[in-house]
């Protein structure tokens, strides 16, 4: 049986700043070099190698073309005070404690605790499981989650530093010296990434991510210059419309954007609608809210304040449409309903989403990438609710997303 | 803010054989032209244009490199007695009705009479939902749904009948006449699919898919010769292992297998356990079966004999294991323990299965695409089942695939 000779399936590997920092895709040592274009071959120190996939070319047409191993987490009993190298502060012009670098991991760690004390608070008994892990070459992560508390069925929220090597062809500066063919690209990705999933149908889903980049120069061309950007967005959603709840929640993020840019809010209320898209449906994941990504064309010092005012701002966005929305009595019906919604985000998640498409094809730690799965999904053949229902206008929202302010 | 230069997310296109004909994922006049290498750009006439992904590109960094709309599903009140093109009688030598896409077409759908009938017999009153479409340029199919029965929570047996056109680079005769460049090149493309998801834990899924695949001549050489390919395959995904309910599923693959080439089972098997693999999970959707892909190198009347003799044999390796299990007491746990291994289902289905991906990607009948998705599914944070454990025997061998018999 002769295989194929067809374009086949690429597995692409997609290099965009925003993927890698959702949660931790890939972690290897600077030696890491790519074999071709959008493969890589990770250090083999400390390493679980991905080779089934290379077994399955031999028998099917699959061309898988990443060879992709990484460093395992190894877990850890004590959250440390940083996951950053200690080479970050010789590589710094200013010392480790004020270096955005730095910066970022504390405010996203700050976050992460301020967060889940809020919902622990509003669950009223549930607690966090927390899971501390690290990587041998730097970088680790907390993961917590709380699942089948007395309000949420599922909430993780997760911090991540990962220091990794892209290829030349994911560098920033790479059009404007096309002709250097850089090297592999050291980078540096930290980020707070959370998916909160209530129990109560209408009680709605958030979720929030916040991601600092940075790549140091190729290794083969020291001079050329460092990049970083920021990314992120906080966005809800329910399976059943409040308007005023919804409006709360938009006016908080525009109330976010407006103390740094008035521009802000309608360009990632935009741009929020358009990346929570599941193309194969024709709507959007839920109503929004605001994301941005690459983020480097202003002042590094407001960016970062700009990410800090959004990760502050989750929880007054979130918690009081939460305490109004978590006792309000429900039919089968209306789980029913949430529970397809639930598919749908399902859907965006396993076949969209970058940071989780990204990390699952790399080899990331893979309960901290599906956290953001719900407890329970549900997908009926051909649902179509009744023109003019509660469920109807949901969809019409998610089809022909609205100005909520 | 500038768009980033990075590789950036590709959205791949494969073009391979199989993935065409699990489901209906594109049809397109013989105008259609690709823009760039792995892009489609299909006839304007009555087509449905997915264009949100283009607007995304103008506020993200996404670069969505396929151009796709395509031909929309028309449904039809009866069922045609074939669903190929009148023009298919001039382009055979032989009349339609003997050649092999009409006699592929009778058997499938002949098939799905039969596997029907049996499903509704052993669910004992409920009843599968037919719909029936077709497209304007040629093609169409027969989706059948049984939800929320007795037995099944959702079973799903679709027939689809595609004509299309695909990139030159998937032509299978492109690397033997590479200095050709051929143009785009026409296909056709028959199969039935099926994913039975019963109620009780202790009654596994059944999945199966048989498919045949012709390519025309590029339009631009009119000389090189024309392809055709068979592939397929029927697996067993249970919650719990009952070993004499695997050997004897495995027995019946075997037995068709045998009865054609005593290499095909021992091949097929071990095809299946590659291809059914969950990589970011290590592990197989489930215990396996039979699968190829791509099959050419046999006499043609016997490949087909041998897809109808593995179509024919789903109803007797399946319905005996159903009618044993499908009363079984069974706890809370053990459904909870089942919900997972759906969610490992849809994880597999959305990210990994080709015939899915692909179709979601190209604009496919969604309702008859995700039919494959079970009715309910669940995800739990780091679930690990106790060593030693029922669950744990599963997870064991869906880890480290066995020799059944």
């Amino acid at each position: 049986m002769s295989p194929t000779t067809t374009a086949s399936a690429i597995v692409s590997s997609s290099s965009s700043s925003s993927y890698f920092t959702l949660f931790p895709p890939t972690s290897a040592s600077p030696k890491t070099k790519p074999i071709t274009k959008l493969s890589f071959n990770f250090s083999k120190t400390q390493t679980r190698n991905l080779t089934l996939s290379t077994k399955t070319t031999t028998t099917t047409t699959t061309t898988i073309r990443s060879a992709v191993s990484i460093e395992k987490e190894i877990p850890e009993t004590e959250r440390p005070n940083t996951f950053l190298r200690e080479s970050d502060d010789h590589d710094s012009p200013s010392s480790s404690s004020s270096t955005v670098r730095s910066r970022f991991e504390k405010m996203i760690r700050e976050a992460q605790d301020s967060v889940c004390k809020a919902i622990e608070g509003a669950d009223g008994g549930a607690k966090f499981k927390e899971d501390v892990w690290s990587r041998p070459g730097g970088g680790g992560g907390i993961s917590r989650v709380l699942q089948d508390g007395a309000v949420w069925e599922k909430a993780g929220v997760n911090v991540s530093v990962v220091y990794g090597v892209m290829p030349p062809e994911a560098y920033r500066a790479a059009s404007a010296t096309a002709e250097l063919k850089p090297g592999p690209v050291p980078f540096f990705a930290a980020g707070i990434s959370s998916v909160l999933h209530p129990k109560n149908p209408f009680a709605p889903t958030l979720h929030f991510n916040y991601r600092y980049f940075e790549t140091d120069a190729p290794k083969d061309a020291p001079g050329a210059p460092r990049q970083w950007w920021f990314g992120g967005g906080t966005d809800l959603t329910p399976a059943y419309i409040f308007e005023e709840d919804v409006k709360h929640f938009h006016s908080v993020q525009k109330s976010a954007c407006d103390k740094f840019d008035p521009t802000f809010y309608p360009r990632f209320k935009k741009w929020c609608d358009d990346y929570f898209y599941i193309k194969h449906r024709g709507e959007r994941r839920g109503l929004g809210g605001i994301f941005f990504d690459d983020l480097n064309d202003y002042d590094q010092e407001m960016l970062l304040s700009f990410a800090t005012e959004c990760a502050n701002s989750v929880v007054p966005a979130y918690i009081p449409i939460i305490e109004k929305r978590k006792d309000t009595p429900f039919t089968d019906q209306h789980k029913a309903w949430q529970q397809l919604r639930r598919g749908r985000y399902v859907e965006f998640n396993l076949v969209y989403d970058r940071g989780t498409t990204f990390g699952l094809k790399t080899g990331g730690r893979i309960e901290s990438i599906l956290v953001s799965l719900p407890l329970t999904a549900r997908w009926e053949y051909d649902h179509k609710p009744e023109n003019g229902t509660e469920e109807w206008k949901l969809l019409d929202a998610c089809i022909n997303p609205k100005e909520w302010i």
